[in-house]
């Protein structure tokens, strides 16, 4: 059951939605208290909605004092979320206000984060905005009773990066290759169904509760390919919108919005969309003002641009600055940000030129332009330098564009990591990324996403999320939407540690023996997920490998001679690409040291990347003493071992769950089982035809 | 200009519709002659106002008798067209007619034959039967002037098969996937349109009409995918199917329908479809017996059973006798025909298992069962084992089933071949299937499908056309759709003949020069075109290599993981498929002598089909003296260049044709160049790739 049965507004179909992350029980330690919320505001009102629907559950009361006077029902209390402007501050809080002072200044704790400390038998929360209240109320769900045991702080808690969105690749309009959701594999899109609204505002409003619970606090609400309904959300549709972003508010979330670059023509009728056009920025100045009339709060604008057949500014023979520029100067005024998509690269690349190197492509196009965007021009930067694969080196347009703000892009919807059929828990990957020192220094891509007080572009991830029970299609793809809002809030946080915290509330402890079975198998069968769905891949970082298309499932040659860019160069020799200064394309270059010399060295790069930066011969000998052809037949017989290892587990946990989520979980892992086989054999089978190299082991390769 | 403009009936959009080989001209020489029609009924009416059509072009005259009697408008005439009941006949014609009856006897031309003679300075047409005078006209206008030159005959002319059928795999609903017409390279179809009939009888008259006009005398009117709304065609939307035989009859063509085997559940509400039910039976019967009552003659059904997904008898644990047989039953009291498609196999195989053969499938399922189908069952087998590819052997099932009436399929629409961007005349390719001699003697494959006295199950193609204003998408293309028909009439004839008559009728001679430059350059381009495209595409028998899903351009690998049984085994050492008795999956066992030898045999086996039978290292020497390696580069820069100078040869004709067409298949001819060109880089890398052996002539490999 989900807590939406309890919120007016219809629900478009009577579905049980499952409360992932936040069920009930999850408040039982806040629900039974005695709680004080001091302050006013949408965002406060939302903190003590939760409240008192917790008490409601468990016993609880919950005061409220949203000006200076008397508190509305006096007396003891064990919690107080008190924003600091709401004087007076009741005694512990006042303290606990001081000492913050004391050690950190006025204002630090910002326009999201919050003070939490434990004084005598009362916990206080303290915030100067309510935003930081409602951070707050969640951090404390998260510890739960131990935020009311022994004393501590006050701990100071402000998120990382100022920007942590979640973009929809969601269409209005079913596409009629991509469907309702591109790249989407959890059922349709919870805001859009077939060229209208889906007309489920309590959807996206437990949506919202979520996102703010791990931490997001912006979501663009349609498909970074614009298609021509979802172009005219920018204007005649602005309304559908605006009812997106009055459901997400109260939950501190913002509303940002994909449009084509081609608007001012597509939209607006004018003869061009030139960005030096003094028509065009007349009428992008005119849109924006009427979006922000609509929408007072409204992000702004994510544009993919000479993208994949999308317009841009290579158009009219101008750069990516003066186009993004152009929307920057409109959405200024209002405080609105402009994500411009890094991913630009030549999709109709010829398969037979060995010099040109998709990897190479976002630097080149991107790093020129250094210094020429605006501050409110956010570049939205793919982690790694290709296509979200389970292995890729950092993106060097990271570390080559210092006068810029950089968002780091990752995909929670795991396109190439499974399609939500496969256990993949993301959370290892991406904090690999986020914590890789492009100078081998302390300056990690987190620090560069964060900027300067968080003011840098911070974290997009391409949402999982859709109108599924289960919200992500596989039930434990949940962790990873999860996990994305924690590491968006502090990427310093252990990816381990976010899973137990995300087991422990998605599976609180029930009335049921085994929990704590539960708790164990869960973090065995996820922890080393992405390790084992890397193992039974596409191996040693070359990438790829997938039908081409829908990119689920093995195909090695299935992109090798196709305009992509994508190719893994195998022949009877060897395999993998060489982008070495030396003798490749030079792609090594792009990275500062140490890392520029140690991808072009065969001996230092890193086994999980060789394939990436080197073509080598079959024989050659790993860093752990397997020759490749080995270490390939090694790693898929293992990878898909794994595979058949965590749906056994899964087996154990019969009876402790939710029969619904049981058996939806483990049919998914029979696909997994079985598609771990494909690319266990298909691989195996491709590389021992190719290099006529038999399994050192004996093992069967078909 | 099509001839559709001087017909009734709204056209459903105002184009103009080339008249492929029935332009104006084609008429000079019947049109300009003083003609006498005798007899009556409706193809005798249609043969009247075709000449009355052509006269009125070019000046000639038309007498129609059609009864006892003074004949209306006497006078001397140049051509009499007269059936043989029509008594009295005019003086040369009973002439003719004694003589016929002197050398063959009474009833020798048949329903569709007919004699032609020129005696005295008539030119005398006689046919037993309305058709048979329709067809005479047509051959008439083929002569053209040489039909009133010399003295000749009687000749008599006969259809070689009474059944000569082209299938459309269209589809009344768009198919989300396969689209309106389901591998249709040429538009729309010519009978439907988003769930409707396309609105256009003048259309499908032209198309009926240019059908007759090479010989076809059935269509069946929709997919052998018989998806929801087709289904219905059986029932309530009979009409629909109708209105298409009101229209076709007068050109004598009938029609067919695809049915679901599942009809009597998803149309009859029946819970089962089991062949042997007594309530199916009489569903069918009842369901039979009124299509009858709306289309008198209805040819009768077509099935498509127990594969790639339709429902079928097997789900009934009956066999496909029992399924063919029950609807034969209840169309044998109206003389239709059920036409039981062969195309049964596993398309979800293990490609891991070597042991399973998809070219054994169809022998398997169906010679066991000879001498169990009804006698107007028509089984209809494709041609070769696997599916249309541009090399195969010929299907073992026709040999096999000596107690069954066969059809043999071939697929006039380029799904493997081209897709009609492609110049590929087909002719030669059926020609060689159609001569083929199982059994090494007289009997050819054409004898099997033609039976005795033409009582075999015939010749079924897959149409080409479609809404396009050129019928077939590429011009040229044109010529397969005309050489279908030819052949299914006369298989005997040579192809390169038929050719030449095409051309000649389509493009008649005009006021400009450059005739015979026309004649020629299309000749030349077009007799080699089926080998050229053998020679850049899948080497030496072994089939596919093509995209996956549209079957469009090179993926060598594209099928060898996947489960529909179409693999090439291509490793570092060898390629090709053994199905040898010896070592592989006993196909070759599945021919009668000599072929079971020769296909077994290393050394016999033609080189064409090589590496259909053989798995052989990539040094084995063909018969030409060069290595499968070698002959492959050779054979990959050869087809390309010849495509190359297919692009040249048309650069001649500009000017000397419709300007609308030569741009048409100049476009064509561009794309086929480079897609040509992408086969042989691919087909040549891949296999440089794998056997690591350079090019012998060291000719750039990507």
């Amino acid at each position: 059951m989900s807590d939406a049965a309890a919120r007016p507004g219809p629900a478009a179909e009577p579905v049980d939605v499952h409360p992932a992350w936040l069920p009930p029980a999850a408040f039982r330690a806040v629900g039974s208290r005695r709680a004080l919320v001091c302050g006013a505001g949408t965002l406060v009102g939302t903190v003590r909605d939760e409240l008192a629907q917790a008490c409601a559950r468990y016993g609880g009361t919950v005061a409220w004092r949203p000006g200076p006077g008397p508190v509305d029902g006096t007396g003891d209390v064990d919690l107080v979320l008190a924003l600091t402007a709401a004087t007076p501050l009741p005694a512990p809080v006042a303290e606990v206000a001081a000492q913050c002072r004391r050690h950190h200044g006025a204002g630090a704790l910002g326009a999201e984060g919050f003070a939490l400390a434990r004084t005598g038998d009362v916990t206080v929360v303290l915030a100067e905005e309510p935003a930081g209240l409602l951070h707050g109320l969640f951090h404390v769900v998260r510890l739960g009773e131990s935020a009311f045991g022994a004393a501590r702080g006050p701990e100071r808690h402000r998120p990382a990066m100022r920007l942590r969105m979640l973009d929809h690749w969601d269409n209005v309009d079913v596409h009629p290759v991509m469907g309702q959701v591109e790249r989407g594999y959890a059922g349709g899109s919870i805001f859009w169904r077939d060229g209208s609204p889906r007309g489920d505002p309590a959807r996206v409003r437990d949506y919202g509760r979520l996102l703010a619970a791990c931490g997001v606090n912006a979501v663009s609400a349609n498909n970074v390919n614009v298609h021509a309904t979802e172009a005219r959300l920018l204007t005649d549709r602005l309304g559908d919108v605006a009812a997106i972003a009055d459901v997400l508010r109260p939950y501190g979330i913002r509303v940002h919005l994909s449009v084509t670059f081609a608007a001012p023509v597509v939209l607006g009728g004018l003869p061009t969309a030139d960005p030096l056009d003094a028509g065009v920025r007349a009428w992008w100045a005119a849109t924006t003002r009427q979006v922000y009339d609509r929408i007072p709060d409204f992000g702004g604008y994510v544009v993919k641009a000479d993208s994949e057949g999308q317009s841009g500014p290579f158009t009219y023979g101008r750069s990516h600055a003066d186009g993004a520029n152009l929307l920057a100067d409109t959405l200024a005024p209002f405080r609105g940000v402009v994500h411009w998509r890094a991913f630009v690269y030549d999709h109709r690349q010829d398969w037979r030129d060995r010099s040109t190197d998709r990897a190479r492509a976002a630097f080149d196009h991107f790093a020129p332009h250094d210094g020429r965007f605006a501050p409110n021009v956010v570049l939205q930067v793919k982690h790694g330098p290709m296509d979200f694969q389970a292995r890729e080196p950092v993106s060097p347009v990271l570390a080559a564009m210092p006068a810029t703000r950089l968002a780091v892009e990752v995909q929670v919807t795991q396109e190439y990591t499974g399609q939500q059929r496969h256990v993949c828990y993301l959370a290892p990957w991406w904090s690999e990324v986020l914590r890789f020192a492009p100078w081998g220094d302390h300056r990690t891509v987190a620090a560069l996403a964060a900027g300067d007080a968080g003011e840098g572009g911070g974290l997009v991830g391409v949402s999982n999320a859709g109108d599924d029970p289960f919200w992500t299609g596989h039930p434990l793809a949940q962790a990873n939407l999860y996990a994305f809002g924690r590491l968006a809030w502090d990427p310093r946080l252990d990816p381990a540690a976010v899973l137990d915290e995300w087991i422990g509330l998605t599976f609180p402890p029930g009335p049921a023996s085994g929990h704590d079975l539960v708790r164990r198998t869960l973090h065995e069968m996820m922890d080393g997920s992405w390790r084992t769905y890397e193992r039974y891949t596409a191996p040693l970082g070359v990438g790829f490998m997938v039908r081409p298309g829908h990119h689920y499932g093995p195909d090695v040659d299935g992109y090798e001679y196709t305009p992509w860019g994508t190719y893994h160069f195998a022949d009877r020799d060897g395999v993998g690409v060489d982008r070495t200064r030396a003798s490749g394309t030079g792609f090594t270059g792009q990275y500062p040291q140490p890392w520029r010399d140690v991808y072009e060295s065969l001996d230092r790069c890193p086994d999980e990347l060789l394939l990436f930066f080197h073509h080598v011969p079959y024989g050659h000998v790993l860093h752990d003493g397997s020759t490749v052809i080995q270490h390939i037949y090694n790693t898929h017989f293992a990878g898909a071992e794994e595979v058949a290892a965590l749906r056994r587990r899964w087996d154990r946990l019969d009876g402790l769950l939710d029969p619904g989520l049981h058996t939806r979980v483990r049919e998914r892992l029979d696909e997994q089982v079985r598609c771990a086989e494909e690319w266990r054999d298909q691989v195996n089978a491709y590389f021992f035809r190719k290099s006529g190299v038999p399994d050192a082991r004996g093992r069967r390769i078909p």
